[in-house]
């Protein structure tokens, strides 16, 4: 169930958080957004729809257990989820908690930035990944 | 169930395709994006894990739908989705289908333009959605 050459399939993608069988969760490290994860699955599938109902269950489950960590610990102004892969066609959710400070908000992260981030926000956000990253690993079935 | 001043409590966001008393599906009409739909959750629902899994597995089953018949009709590069909502905070999915010529392709719609499109293929997309449109009124459950 691997293609060849995915990036996806090829490597994690991120500094893995916590993954199962169908699943990981990975920090995106992305510049400007701390607390930027993603959800992979591990098979390489291209359109969400193509997963079994089942799966696409079990794959929301975790986004949403994801964005609820966020909401929880972060309480952030919005979180945005989305899965496009027009570049890296394997299924993959974003899950991104937005602040109305943060370089583009309220814009997507993918247009122009609006402003320049105050380094100790980031580090505000940072600093509140370890406790959420491990509810995180208590809240998801890894056997699933 | 309704938030006052709310966009999308309001008013129905663009063309209603479909709608049921939980959810509704609209065309969103967004210049050089054809097949650009939303599927709006009928209560003001801010964040998507708000929603109590029957319902949130209900809405991804719309959203499925849609994007199932985005491939099947128009053949697309790759269906994108996305629920953002830092302008409009009521649940709303972006379902989009992506072509390899479209303006913006592969990056996101929100990203910069990369090239003017070609529009008798735009208008060969949108010959295209009746028929797709009538699959999803026969599909989807109006009474759901």
């Amino acid at each position: 169930m691997k293609e060849p050459g995915c990036a996806l399939c090829d490597a994690p993608g991120g500094r893995v958080v916590v993954q199962a069988p169908r699943w990981r969760v990975i920090h995106a490290e992305e510049a400007g957004f701390p607390a930027f994860y993603r959800v992979v699955w591990q098979d390489h599938v291209r359109e969400y729809s193509q997963l079994p109902t089942a799966e696409r269950h079990a794959c929301m489950d975790v986004v949403t257990t994801v964005e609820e960590c966020l909401l929880r610990h972060l309480a952030p102004a919005k979180v945005n989820l989305a899965t496009l892969g027009n570049v890296v066609p394997h299924l993959h959710w974003h899950v991104i908690a937005r602040f109305d400070w943060d370089s583009h908000f309220p814009g997507p992260v993918w247009a122009a930035p609006q402003r320049t981030v105050d380094k100790e926000r980031l580090a505000g956000v940072a600093a509140r990944l370890p406790a959420l990253e491990q509810e995180l690993l208590s809240l998801l079935p890894r056997s699933a």
